[in-house]
């Protein structure tokens, strides 16, 4: 039985910890938090901390805090000779203070009170040497049908990607939301639309699926709808419409 | 039970008579296209036609040509004293050239090949008279759930934003399956995180739902990530950055 410590109750600490309680084949051995009072109600399902003098032993030490933070936890914990890896997805792996060192990061959005299926997740493993990505391999398994071995260089890229379909996306819907509101149309009637626009996506390339005016380079329908835009959509819709403009020209 | 015709035979025009076609209590009873090939394999379901000097009675005339050839297919036609609607998101209703006039805009994207649910589709729906507007919701109610009265303006406004919500988060979803091509990670690692994004502004509004380096106006992060994007990538990263630093500062 693979037993893990995880420090931080964050976002993402609180979901690992919630998925890691319910799998019978791991052992939360202990949980660690700065402010004591968040983790208080874990305390008749394990043990808890907010100290590093008291930290247990265990084969997998996660560390779940803030990026800036990764490396100030790493060193408090004085942990060697055993795996010690952070979830983050831009922070490089030798930021840890261990000699046994990796990543374990969930490629999604995480907000403390929205429950989540953990088995769809992405896990995307590095460790520095092949036993211990074995066992993260082995780790991620357990919780997931859906990991991913990436070195720290593919791991940031991910990171970038999902600032594009995951941060900029969602600032898309919110002036979706925001057309809606202004002319009295509930948003929802924009629903169908986007589920399409991410089904279709699933089954061709993005560059196959693309449609709209800047695809059919009509001049007279961009020109009609900037108008009806503030300046900031402006911006938006011209780096976008000319970005796909210029995708087709160079693809024909 | 109602008549339609329905005229044209592409992408939205195909999926309407599939929709028309299986449903019991429409009578579909012919389908115009310019091009007599493209329809030939529906005559031993409903008449077709080529030629407007055909055109039969019918209680509804649905125009679905492409919207540079609404005016002159409406001329065209010559129907008076019947209903005609175009299904286009951005062409006024007034440009049909009939007395009883109207619109029946499925708000979704189409591809010929690609099947799609009706059911869940919003019809917007708008005409110049009252008992009209009862025949387009009847009609709407028996092909779909979820229809909307929406004026040309309002309408408008929605192709407006199908544009940001659709066409654009497209091209988002193209940008990270070209990181993920560049750095050999399979575009499947985003997927559950598009879906997740999409599913958070179900429950509640996107300006709730943003996360992120601009959300955070963390400058180390958006520097870094602006280093590793080629021009045309660096300006949508701006412009979205930018406005959503903008929103933010405005919402405290
Ligand atoms: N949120 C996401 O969607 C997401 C997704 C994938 C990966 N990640 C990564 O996961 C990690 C955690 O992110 P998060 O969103 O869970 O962060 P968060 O919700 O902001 O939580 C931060 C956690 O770090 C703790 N912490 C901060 N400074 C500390 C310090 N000096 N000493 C000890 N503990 C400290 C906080 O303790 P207190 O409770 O005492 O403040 C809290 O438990 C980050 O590396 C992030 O990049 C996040
Ligand atoms: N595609 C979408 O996702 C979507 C969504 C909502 C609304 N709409 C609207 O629905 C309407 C149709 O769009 P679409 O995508 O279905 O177009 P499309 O696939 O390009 O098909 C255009 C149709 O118009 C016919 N046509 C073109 N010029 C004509 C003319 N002068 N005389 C007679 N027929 C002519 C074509 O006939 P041939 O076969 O002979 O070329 C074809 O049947 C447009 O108003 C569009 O704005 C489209």
């Amino acid at each position: 039985m693979i037993e893990i410590i995880v420090i931080g109750y964050g976002n993402v600490g609180s979901h690992l910890i919630e998925v890691l309680l319910s799998n019978t084949s791991i052992n939360l051995k202990q949980v660690y938090n700065r402010s004591i009072e968040k983790i208080e109600h874990l305390l008749s399902k394990c043990p808890i901390t907010n100290s590093f003098d008291e930290i247990l032993e265990a084969d997998v030490y996660i560390i779940a805090v803030s990026d800036d933070e990764i490396s100030t936890v790493s060193k408090a914990l004085k942990i060697d000779n055993k795996l010690v890896v952070h979830t983050s997805g831009s922070v490089d792996m030798n930021i840890l203070n261990s000699n046994r060192k990796g990543v374990f990061y969930p490629l999604q959005t995480f907000t403390k009170n929205k429950s989540i299926d953990f088995s769809n997740i992405p896990l995307c493993i590095e460790a520095n040497n092949d036993s211990d990505l074995i066992l993260l391999e082995k780790l991620a398994s357990k919780i997931s049908n859906n990991s991913f071995i990436l070195d720290s260089c593919q791991r940031k890229k991910m990171h970038l990607a999902a600032v594009f379909v995951n941060n900029f996306a969602n600032h898309l819907y919110h002036i979706g939301y925001t057309i809606c509101e202004e002319n009295t149309v509930p948003f929802e009637i924009l629903h169908p639309l986007m589920e399409e626009t991410l089904n279709k996506i699933k089954g061709i390339p993005p560059l196959d699926s693309q449609t709209g005016p800047a695809k059919r380079n009509d001049q007279k329908t961009i020109t009609l709808q900037l108008g009806q835009l503030s300046e900031a959509q402006q911006k938006i819709y011209m780096s976008l419409t000319n970005s796909i403009i210029n995708t087709y020209k160079n693809h024909g």
